[in-house]
């Protein structure tokens, strides 16, 4: 009766909604056909919005790192000087990637849940007046932080540098404009706040990038932006698409159309405050203590009270099929993070807290059960104006 | 009612059975979870049966081309001497992948429709002993001929270089043992004759291979077979794996197991020789005359009687929902190609040499109709042993 149900709240692959699965599972169409030519293009069309570009959106049929990796092959050369913002794992896997492309690697890394400071990065960009290019993530997974892409878009602007953001857990659960921000790569994935299965990527380029690329002599065949934007002419790609994804995603861009974007970022921002409230009223902490550098797409909470994280989350996922994840790298035993983006309603949200109180409570930790399910209704109706 | 009604007969992405439609829908499941890994660990290990290897079979998110990169971009330094045998497009892809890696390219270019020589190619590695790599195409889909691959392993392995084969439209569709014959890299894709959706490849590794990966200093990342292999010990990839595509490939190698995996070529075999007899009773030229040197996976047709190619295809896909593919490359307006491997049953050959016998009738060409059905189901009474 219950062999598959869930509720999967990792920070990705996240739950695909019923109408995105059926439209994934629809007949197949070969990828040169017209038919499917005409939503390839309504796709990547649609996905400018999210975007919020006027750019060509590229579809890869690769994980959210192919996409990444394509950001590098496509800009850097052996020896180029490229500055990578590390506030956490996914940073550390840009810097990974440049040294495997042989750059010349500046790596601005902060401590463990800080922020990425615009000024300290506008210094070396002025230090350093040679830097191609400037990689950052928007939400950093592996700390649930969120750097301020905006300030440093404003930095970059006015430099000969490119800025290239890792939006992969980020887009559409919180706001990019890449246009008005003037960020020069955006690089996101299809199985985080978009809600679909894994092996899709997507990929927008501003001209400052393209003048960079069409110079660029390194070593890339599959993931030669060029080669993509020759083939957007004809709307269709250069290798075999990920047909099945493509259905997928133009679903779910539908979706979140007739939400509202702006609707969709209000939603994971309740989802996230209801969550934050309450952790706080359990007696938890949050790693990211401040509100506004904390991520409306995946939560981090410090394993206080002498939690054994394994222990909470092999409970949560056995007793009461909450699959929620730990913590990634130094990170490892210290939190757990629970995934709140794309196809999640707030009352999923309270469904994870209850699961939470009772998890602790059975692990003989003290909790007042229900203390962590009010202040998230109370969040939730104060969001709806009814007063208390 | 007939909205999605199709009989999809190109050479790739093809039908998906019921079973791995479902399995695909499959609620989704965390990619690093214990519940993905079992399932990655049994798939991997079901994998090697159909390579017919004792090594290792990776899992990519990509599609084709991407791990036909990872076989030159883990081999290849650049000014590294290559042999590519080029008997159409896919080997010509093989060639610009090497170009774009920086390979001193030997192409070993064939006429449209001819098959690769062992002969040439023992003389061509006599005269070259410092030839790191021999890239060859089992399949050509462009001009539906299939490669001796077994005769040229034969020369190889009594050479210092690697036989990489390219079998994404061969394997499972034609025999292939990579250990026996002696294959050094073996690769293929999810779309072809697995019969699932595009975005997952598969590659193997000989230890010959191995030890040229290890000391390879080039740059990848996404494609790092390195990576690949470390996690591997831990059923996991690198990266997020294409997670729905995974359980569609475990029941699409179970359904292969069950029918027998020499069942699944004799039914593919079978198949050709009914569309290759219904061809010449239709009173249409082969592509390929020799029976041998034509794929058991896509047949090909030449646009004799002044056929105009494009007209037949489109008025099949209209009036009769059979889509079929044209030529590719020099071959465009030339041929048509019938894809026939995967999720199809002679049945379904029927159909099509059908339709076909009544688009040419409707576009006034001389065909009587039935004779090509008559000559197909000859060919599968006499498999049957039924005598006329």
């Amino acid at each position: 009766m219950f062999n598959e149900y869930q509720h999967l709240r990792i920070p990705g692959p996240t739950p695909i909604s019923p109408e995105v699965e059926r439209e994934m599972s629809k007949t197949i169409l070969g990828h040169r056909s017209k038919d499917f030519s005409d939503i390839f293009k309504d796709t990547c069309e649609k996905a400018k919005g999210i975007f919020k570009t006027k750019e060509d959106v590229f579809i890869i049929a690769a994980s959210g790192t192919g996409a990444l990796e394509m950001a590098v092959a496509n800009i850097v050369e052996p020896d180029d000087k490229v500055l990578v913002i590390q506030t956490g794992v996914f940073g550390e896997r840009f810097a990974k990637i440049n040294a495997a492309f042989r750059a010349n690697v500046i790596v601005d890394k902060y401590e463990l849940g800080e922020v990425a400071n615009p000024q300290r990065i506008k210094k070396i960009l002025s230090e350093n007046p040679d830097i191609k290019a400037v990689f950052l993530t928007h939400c950093e997974t592996s700390t649930t932080v969120v750097n301020p892409i905006k300030e440093i878009g404003e930095i970059v602007k006015d430099t000969p540098a490119i800025l290239i953001v890792d939006s992969v857990s980020g887009l559409v659960g919180m706001d990019l404009n890449m246009d008005d921000w003037r960020i020069d790569i955006v690089v996101t994935a299809s199985h985080k706040a978009l809600g679909l299965a894994p092996g899709l990527a997507l990929i927008s380029v501003s001209q400052k990038a393209w003048a960079i690329i069409e110079d660029h002599k390194g070593p890339k065949f599959y993931f030669d932006l060029i080669s993509y934007r020759k083939n957007m002419k004809n709307n269709t790609t250069p290798f075999t698409g990920p047909v099945t994804l493509v259905f997928g995603l133009s679903k779910s861009l539908d979706k979140i159309n007739n939400e509202g974007l702006d609707n969709v970022f209000r939603r994971h921002m309740l989802i996230k405050n209801m969550l934050r409230a309450a952790v706080r009223a359990i007696g938890l902490d949050l790693f990211i203590e401040d509100d506004n550098s904390a991520s409306a797409t995946v939560t981090g909470i410090k394993g206080n009270f002498q939690i054994d994280v394994n222990e909470l989350i092999s409970v949560l996922k056995e007793d009461y099929k909450i699959i929620i994840a730990g913590g990634q790298g130094d990170l490892k035993g210290k939190i757990f993070r629970i995934g709140h983006m794309g196809y999640i309603h707030p009352l999923d949200i309270l469904t994870t807290i209850s699961g939470l109180e009772m998890a602790l409570k059975q692990l003989g930790y003290p909790v007042e059960l229900g203390a962590g399910i009010r202040a998230a209704e109370e969040v939730w109706c104060d969001e709806k104006g009814i007063s208390k």
